[in-house]
């Protein structure tokens, strides 16, 4: 096999199939050069490319095909003679081909035997596009480079070495009480949220939080007001546990209802005040005001999903919509994912004091949720000071990032696009006019190595707001300004000729 | 008080409060922080933050904070200690006792505001029991005293000291690869199931994945067939994703379909055939094929539980339904919460090869897993042999435990009470005559601080079967002769008044 058919293969492996939206680059790589083994495409006793060309024809980093190699290896896919390179000694034996033309049909996305709603559950807007890895600019990706991981460990191990036996079973009560404690602390006096300890909740992120809320609180075919645009993740929880969803449009104070929506009657409103995702609005105080007096008359819960407000960079910070109700309507969600890593799946919810015991057993009975160690540690580390000058050390750089990222894009604005100035979160948005094809201009993007999401894919009907959902806290700060002005080069030039 | 959080307060404060507008910066500085401190934001015996960090959080000069601390001084609310910093020095007053009160309501188990599907969710059957703790006897508790945790120590720890930053991150692809491979390796041979790594999926648990199947392969209103009498949590989940249950019986070969039950057409079936949930029967060949071939002819799927396989004590090792499937129509579920520990909050899939990619995009989307540095410890720990011989320690301390349960509670044939008799599992079931009201006797054993459930609390419709599930794992082997005999006697007397 010729090895730059080889990579032709493999690229176009790469491309076409479709690997969940996340998934790391080694692991794709690896991924395709395992079929390539196992579909005898590089039969056994063929030498594999360099890692220097595969890097080159792929067009990724070396550590990347590195990466990937060690997992062949591990697993007996490859074998490395020295001084030789590495060579494919898989054996076909029958019964795994016996098991590959049962496992054809895994490439093609086939969806027999899916449900309606699990069709739509299985898919998402993002991995409509063609590009494979996480780049710069990525929406939701976070720099967890930078966590304590040293003495997180020594956190981890102090509880392993304590041997408490009820750290080790699932959690009955809705979480770790001590945590619950460092969660009601922090968001009493930095959030304002207006509670005890008692009404804190720890969940395993904010997708559980929003599952458990439309589970105990609405039934199939009620309504739900949503932002317009909305949070992708949200949306389809809401979903799949059968709410009709309501796009509530958002203006420059944040969710917008007129009077048509107000006969639309909810069962859930589900809102980002602090910062709208994706447009990154702050709910103006009428505007709370309003939504919660609303809430109020209709009988409506309100959740309040506040995903990044660790992240204010200037300002007055801003307080939680639940610190002004007066009714026990508003469910405060947060999440640690964003501050500490992605990986530990812990969240909050704060519920209003008559439905404490009622989601303490739902959450037991739905999700049997666990991993109390982890929760020990995270006490710790909230209690010891260590949470608050991580993000203390987060905001620093993000802040910069968005800073220097601001500038590259400053020259957009000779096109028509508007850059969105807010001053917290975790994303900028470029909103462009409606006759722009979003979607085409974050492909362009994505062609050159910048992932970017469009716009229009988080909202609802024909009309949807064009532009752009650009993350900064994955690009490194050396690197920001040269990826940011090329981002704004791909905006000029296609919105010129557009 | 942490002191980024104090810093978001005294801004929201500094911002939002009204004061004079000449009043002087550090005048209010100082009023912020006496604020602070008069509202036990900052506690007595607190560490005011640095005077630098200080004038960077709140966007001032260092002078304006000197001349607020040094009011506070004057004024007695903080003290200096030299080389240390500055304390607050104020005693608390009955003012805040006062406030804290306002927030009592809390114990409320008022239902108000839940929906339907939320009502039924957050009960259970086992919560009608008075007693609240485990004791002897508790199904479904298993006696992880017996974990080797030092040595899971020392793989967690290996993890984190080896810094791969993969492993901080959510789990897009199903879950930590060379966890998949341990686990194919495992059920290819220990339980028979066919399968390539592809297909194992890792989700948190059991619940999560009869979530999953419930959502991703029925939608609202489709039927199930689940057993009767049925693994409660099962159809609990069944039932909170809009699911009509429709019960078969169950009689000594397991899951027993009649004509009847052939014309409720199902999407799902949820069956336990290794070891039914909570009978103990074991489903024989002809209803194994009966059950397939009914799926494949109605395009039904079949979710295999196989909750507790680990455990078999005597005669020959039962296979798995899916080992038995031709037609990619059984979906097998397994869990780790039994054999390590229960918080750890792993289990596993394996779906047929044309689900996979569903399955792990709609479980990412849905349920956003992550704890990847568990898995890899967990991998290691299967992969390194310790899985093996702690499943081989743990069916001798639970062999030795129901050997002596079964003696001693043998003389409850004398008043007509069948004990079942199958050779694997965590519990026994004591069947009763259908006029005993066996919710009564489970009482009666809680009143003398035995636990077990009432057997017809997971039958389906008025003529329940009844008797008393009792776990066995939990009991101490040293002890529980004596427990055992003492539920003999409560059973002999029960009965016999009857």
């Amino acid at each position: 096999m010729n090895q730059l058919i080889l990579s032709d293969w493999l690229l176009r492996h790469l491309t076409q199939h479709a690997f969940p939206s996340r998934m790391p680059n080694h692991r794709r790589v690896y991924e395709a050069i395992r079929r390539a083994i196992t579909e005898q495409v590089l039969p056994s006793g063929s030498r594999l490319p360099s890692t220097r060309n595969l890097a080159t024809d792929l067009n990724v980093s070396r550590n990347t095909i590195l990466a990937a190699f060690d997992q062949l290896l591990d697993e007996g896919y490859v074998a490395a003679k020295t001084g030789s390179g590495t060579y494919v000694v898989y054996k076909q034996t029958d019964d795994f081909v016996k098991n590959l033309t049962v496992n054809a049909p895994l490439e093609s996305t086939s969806t027999h035997g899916l449900s309606k709603r699990g069709l739509a559950a299985s898919e998402s807007p993002e991995s409509q596009l063609n590009s494979h890895e996480v780049q710069p600019f990525t929406p939701g990706e976070d720099d967890y480079s930078r966590f304590p991981i040293a003495l997180w460990r020594r956190l981890l191990s102090r509880h392993w070495r304590a041997l408490n036996p009820a750290l080790l079973d699932s959690s009955h009560d809705g979480g770790y009480l001590p945590l619950r404690k460092s969660i009601a602390d922090y968001l009493r006096v930095s959030r304002a949220v207006n509670l005890t300890l008692d009404q804190v909740i720890i969940t395993s992120g904010t997708q559980q939080s929003i599952d458990l809320c439309a589970r105990l609180l609405s039934d199939h075919n009620d309504c739900a007001w949503v932002e317009n645009p909305c949070y992708w993740s949200a949306r389809r929880v809401l979903e799949v546990n059968g709410l009709k969803l309501h796009p509530v449009n958002v203006d420059n104070e944040g969710m917008a209802p007129t009077t048509y929506d107000f006969r639309i009657k909810p069962r859930l409103i589900y809102t980002t005040p602090s910062h709208q995702y994706p447009k990154g609005v702050v709910m103006s105080y009428g505007r709370r005001r309003l939504i919660l007096d609303y809430a109020q008359n209709s009988n409506a819960w309100v959740i309040e999903d506040d995903y990044d407000s660790e992240f204010r960079f200037e300002g007055r910070p801003i307080s939680s919509l639940q610190g002004m109700d007066q009714h026990g309507r508003v469910i405060y969600l947060g999440t640690f994912s964003k501050v500490m890593y992605p990986g530990i799946r812990l969240g909050y919810m704060v519920v209003p004091p008559q439905l404490v015991s009622a989601f303490k057993n739902g959450l037991y009975e739905l999700q049997r949720p666990g991993q109390v160690m982890i929760q020990a540690a995270l006490a710790d580390f909230i209690q010891e000071g260590h949470f608050a000058s991580h993000i203390r050390r987060l905001r620093q750089t993000y802040g910069e990032r968005r800073r220097l990222l601001q500038l590259a894009l400053k020259p957009i604005a000779s096109v028509g696009a508007r850059l969105s100035m807010v001053d917290s979160g975790l994303h900028l948005v470029v909103e462009f006019d409606q006759a722009i094809d979003d979607v085409a201009v974050a492909q362009t993007a994505s062609n050159i190595g910048l992932r970017v999401y469009p716009l229009s894919n988080y909202g609802f009907g024909e009309n949807c707001e064009k532009g752009l959902i650009i993350g900064y806290a994955y690009a490194a700060t050396e690197k920001i300004t040269h990826y940011g002005k090329l981002l704004a080069e791909v905006i000029q030039t296609t919105l010129k000729t557009n």
